[in-house]
């Protein structure tokens, strides 16, 4: 078990508000290409603070708002996994309410990758957690239920939906890679996505992980003006050069969490981050 | 927006404690057997509390406490369904582990419908959130990025991962039904969480939904000695006798949300929902 002290959160009483105006209603393709020309580089920095590898001392939220803060200036989006703050409970609830609205604060995107995928009712309330109350600007969708698990995301205006395709994981070829119909299932899970959002306010986007720069090119060829959200730089092996070679230009986030949150593992991590995530939105410059 | 007063919680401080010894190492199967014979009825009550629903002047954790409590003599298991607690954000939090202490109190089953799936890393953070920290005897687990998102949950001994194969919403077929070298995508999943909990200590369970009868018996027949949960049954159609024909005896929980929690709108409530699961036991004695 992880020690207590890890868990302390910073403030006392529990905030039942909503988050108050989190996203603009600007169309989201038009606010993603905004965020990435604030600072030239499609960088997402991800947020997946892990109890074992935080510098001592410190807790998930001020972990997490001290990388936030100092990475800023070469980010376009902050992307906090909430598996790793629900796993510290109503504590670890705290601290991604923190987190988030520190990241609100820098005036850039955030992300949430929560990958909910559930029947229409149960999608919805999910829906209204991460977009009305920790007032994402995105959020990451599971498409196994079909159409009506991912319609509900998309009737909230302004915000994207990245649905899972083509994974970064070693495993994601066990279904994703599947033939049917003669294509592999993520280019029908894709479209199946693509097709969902027409018509609802909402923006489709679509996570095609970075360690299979084939399937991001083979993606992006189908849907040119779709938000990608690509993980799997740094930590687990992507190649940036094979990424902006396959996106070919697109509308794109492109992830990195541990190679930014763990640059250091003693009291000058915030600067050891700040620096990778430099190094990453140089490399991302092309 | 729902009125604050849905959202009051009931007691102060949040908690950063895990649950205590929140299930028995016995093996899983054991356990539902022993839970399912205390009452001769496979039934399992899903607390999927909306705030539109709710009867006035109750909170999420007491409307659903109450219908624990007044359930209980008629459940083999409790379903709390997160994303209900999860779109009140903090105080919605607190109450989903007041309703998991609530439940735990019972001695009946504790299966958190989350749906959870992710790459290695994350999905072993989620199981911690969900066993470890909740206190779960069981979670709902989805599958789209294959072996490596399942295994982490197997993990845990004494526990079980229901693995979303079919399930009840009109959207399954659009992948679950895929054909896939010449079998619907959803048998292949199943064989796939199966396959993957082989020499783990944790027990694979499927999610199979009822309001499809014949992926029920198809599944069954496969796979004969592996725990099901069933949703399904009530407000989504899913008809009682025809579960039960195709389930064929395996070891199974069948799970009614709404039609329980709304059987009324009034103070009486909570002896409305024990008559209505009163009534879905006797069906489920067959």
């Amino acid at each position: 078990m992880p020690t207590p002290d890890v868990f302390l959160v910073s403030s006392g009483m529990p905030s039942t508000s909503p988050a108050s105006s989190p996203a603009s209603t600007a169309d989201f393709p038009a606010r993603l290409a905004a965020a990435v020309s604030a600072t030239g580089a499609p960088l997402c920095v991800g947020l997946d603070p892990d109890p074992a590898r935080l510098p001592s001392g410190t807790t998930l939220a001020d972990f997490s708002i001290a990388i936030t803060e100092s990475t800023a200036p070469f980010a376009a989006a902050f992307k906090p996994n909430l598996a790793f703050f629900e796993a510290a409970g109503l504590a670890g609830w705290q601290a991604l309410e923190e987190v988030c609205a520190a990241v609100r604060a820098t005036g850039r995107l955030l992300v949430l990758d929560a990958k909910r995928g559930d029947i229409d009712s149960t999608a919805a309330r999910y829906a209204t957690a991460l977009f009305d109350h920790l007032g994402g600007d995105a959020a990451t969708v599971s498409p196994y239920l079909g159409r009506d698990s991912i319609a509900p995301f998309l009737q909230h205006a302004g915000r994207c939906s990245f649905v899972l395709a083509a994974t970064s994981n070693p495993g994601a070829s066990d279904l994703q890679a599947l033939d049917v119909g003669g294509e592999p299932l993520y280019r029908h899970v894709a479209r199946l996505a693509v097709e969902t959002g027409r018509g609802l306010p909402g923006t489709v986007g679509l996570v095609v992980g970075g360690t299979r720069p084939a399937l991001l090119a083979d993606l992006r060829e189908a849907h040119p003006d779709t938000p990608f959200l690509v993980p799997g730089i740094g930590a687990q092996g992507g190649s940036i050069a094979d990424v902006l070679s396959a996106n070919a230009g697109g509308p794109v986030l492109v992830n990195a969490s541990r190679s930014i949150l763990y640059a250091s593992p003693g009291p000058d991590f915030a600067q050891a981050a700040a620096d990778e995530a430099a190094r990453l939105a140089d490399a991302l410059r092309g």
